[in-house]
């Protein structure tokens, strides 16, 4: 059956709102669970229907509306995101892939146009973001069940609630779920310039936290560094900086670090754990550099060094949609007190998603593409 | 100051009883804290002046026995074994290094012959071992502050008690410190013929674990494979056989361990995480093989799971004497209900101490080699 939309092999199917289908099959009697309005909107979305290169196998198609059902609600989607994990579940290198064909985009922010008489906790003009990954953002529009949403205030910055589902919330379990944190005490990460990167540094910075950023040498590092310290970076050293000795002398000044976040692997995560402190925790949450993790047996058995791994949708499923929700409010909390903003970000309208695209798999990018709709 | 007996760095020479003096240098005045007995007994001490080849490194060597003052305890020793953590003291590799010429031996049992006026906590004819790592216990008597032994029951086995302080309480820590295992869950180990590794085969037998238990392939398996499995092993496979494909099939019917203790790294390490259970530990406790732990980033990511180090000198400086009292005393209750016996043993005289030390450093000995006075 050609189901369109990210259906995810980890879910039951009847928990995911398929309601669209492709308009070059429109004719075909839909299924009991695939009712076609009578009178159709024309939804625009990118859809792949084969793993691979995101530039090769993303399309823009034409798909139709379902009717909204008693607890479904129409959605117009505003802004969605291109988060590497987006490029990853495409690729096929992710730890949930949805059923192809699929619709792109796990994240993104969209307004509530219609609900259906039974849906309780949404109303037309809210704002909304999906509760979990796999609900393919990348669409002009769509109708999906209620409890597939959550509700964000909307006084916040468009781009902020586009981007605030994933990255933020990564950030902040990773700094509060691992190592009790004093105001005072310092962490380090590598990739700090990521989304999940900026957002840690603005939320550290609330939470009185100093930061040790570790970026890749690159031709406008001076130009990088200083946004991250406007953002509340306290310290920006490049990978190469990190493996010198002369880092002894920094670590007199400040304290060592006992969080360490890792989103590359290899050299540079062995740096990390050489710089953290005896009992320390690094934790993973990606792996830019393609490279396992390697920690010395004396690191682990004389340093007690801890390795952790942090993924969002594990955190989702152990925890109740309200905790999610706390989250949520949480971050928009620091949004509203000016603590926290999207990361640098350049608009895309979605017909031009193949630049896009594009643009978010290239080394040194500083700014997150973001499909407009 | 040439002092000998084993001073830990870590820990101010104050704590540590140096109560011998080379005969070699008897004639020189005592320093203060160092007093000659008036007609010094004959002790016969393995001693190394640096850091080597252990056979290389410690001779056998006559020392001064000093005057038992008011907190000081004058010992027999009775029996000491050579753990691994020993020999690597000796080498030097190791996470605490005594100040030297040492006394080598960490571990052991002995006799309370005399105890100083101001000592209530033992009394002559009470069994000692040591309460931590560094106080030399491959001599034939010596005099210790109080505070540096605890008694064990002396209606234990010999060999028990002389093995009791290290591997049967590493074993114990891992077992319960590190995920909340529940009768039925099943545990993996390598090195399962270590002191450590029999230990857990015992303990988790009577705690109603399943042990999977990882050997390297050696010409007497299937003795060894008996001889494990009459301890309590519920499985024993080679490493070669850990790394087929057939063990798919395996953990149809056995449980995935959430918990696999480590004293291998390398590629052993791998195979491990590999049959991990999601969000699963493993404890590394030794590296034999002298390679890094390598975990991927979906392993961290996805599965979960969390790599982790154990040491008991630094679990018995975050606990209290008490608490290291009452483990023993929990260990020495399975030793009676027969439960948990001492590793085969090679009991070896102490002027025989190179068959010893070249005994316990070959491949494949499946017997522990202890040093009776």
């Amino acid at each position: 059956m050609w189901v369109c939309g990210a259906l995810c092999r980890t879910r039951a199917p009847a928990q995911l709102g398929q309601r669209l289908l492709p308009e070059s099959r429109r004719r075909r009697p839909a299924s009991a669970s695939f009712s076609a309005s009578a009178e159709p909107s024309r939804v625009r979305a990118l859809v792949y229907e084969h793993h691979g290169d995101p530039a090769k196998v993303v399309e823009l198609k034409n798909l139709e509306l379902a009717a909204v059902g008693g607890s479904d609600v129409h959605v117009k989607m505003l802004a969605a995101p291109i988060n590497p994990s987006d490029i990853n579940m495409i690729q096929g290198n992710y730890g949930l892939l949805p059923q192809l064909p699929a619709v792109g985009g796990n994240e993104g922010v969209g307004q509530v146009v219609a609900v259906g008489s039974g849906v309780t906790g949404v109303k037309p003009g809210d704002w909304v973001i999906p509760a979990n990954p796999g609900l393919g953002t990348w669409r002009t529009e769509a109708v999906f069940g209620e409890e597939e949403l959550i509700t964000v205030p909307s006084d916040i910055p468009l781009q902020s609630a586009a981007t605030l589902g994933v990255n933020p919330c990564t950030a902040y379990r990773m700094l509060v779920d691992f190592e009790r944190l004093r105001p005072g005490d310092s962490i380090i990460q590598n990739a700090s310039n990521s989304g999940v990167g900026q957002a840690v540094i603005q939320i550290a910075a609330a939470r009185g936290l100093r930061t040790i950023n570790v970026l890749r040498d690159r031709p406008d590092l001076q130009k990088l560094t200083d946004r991250l310290k406007n953002l509340g970076a306290n310290h920006v050293v490049t990978e190469e900086e990190l493996r010198k000795p002369e880092m002894k002398s920094f670590f007199k000044d400040v304290p060592q670090p006992r969080l360490a976040l890792n989103c590359v692997g290899g050299k540079s995560s062995t740096e990390l754990l050489r710089h953290l402190a005896p009992g320390g925790t690094m934790v993973t949450y990606g792996g830019m550099a393609k490279q396992p993790v390697i920690a010395s047996v004396s690191q682990l058995i004389f340093k007690d060094l801890k390795l952790r791994g942090f993924w969002l949708s594990q955190w989702k499923k152990d925890h109740s949609p309200d905790q999610f929700k706390e989250l949520i409010l949480t971050l928009c909390d620091l949004i509203r007190r000016g603590q926290l903003t999207a990361p640098a970000c350049s608009e895309v309208p979605l017909q031009d998603y193949l630049c896009a695209l594009e643009a978010s798999t290239q080394p040194f990018v500083s700014s997150k593409q973001i499909l407009t709709m």
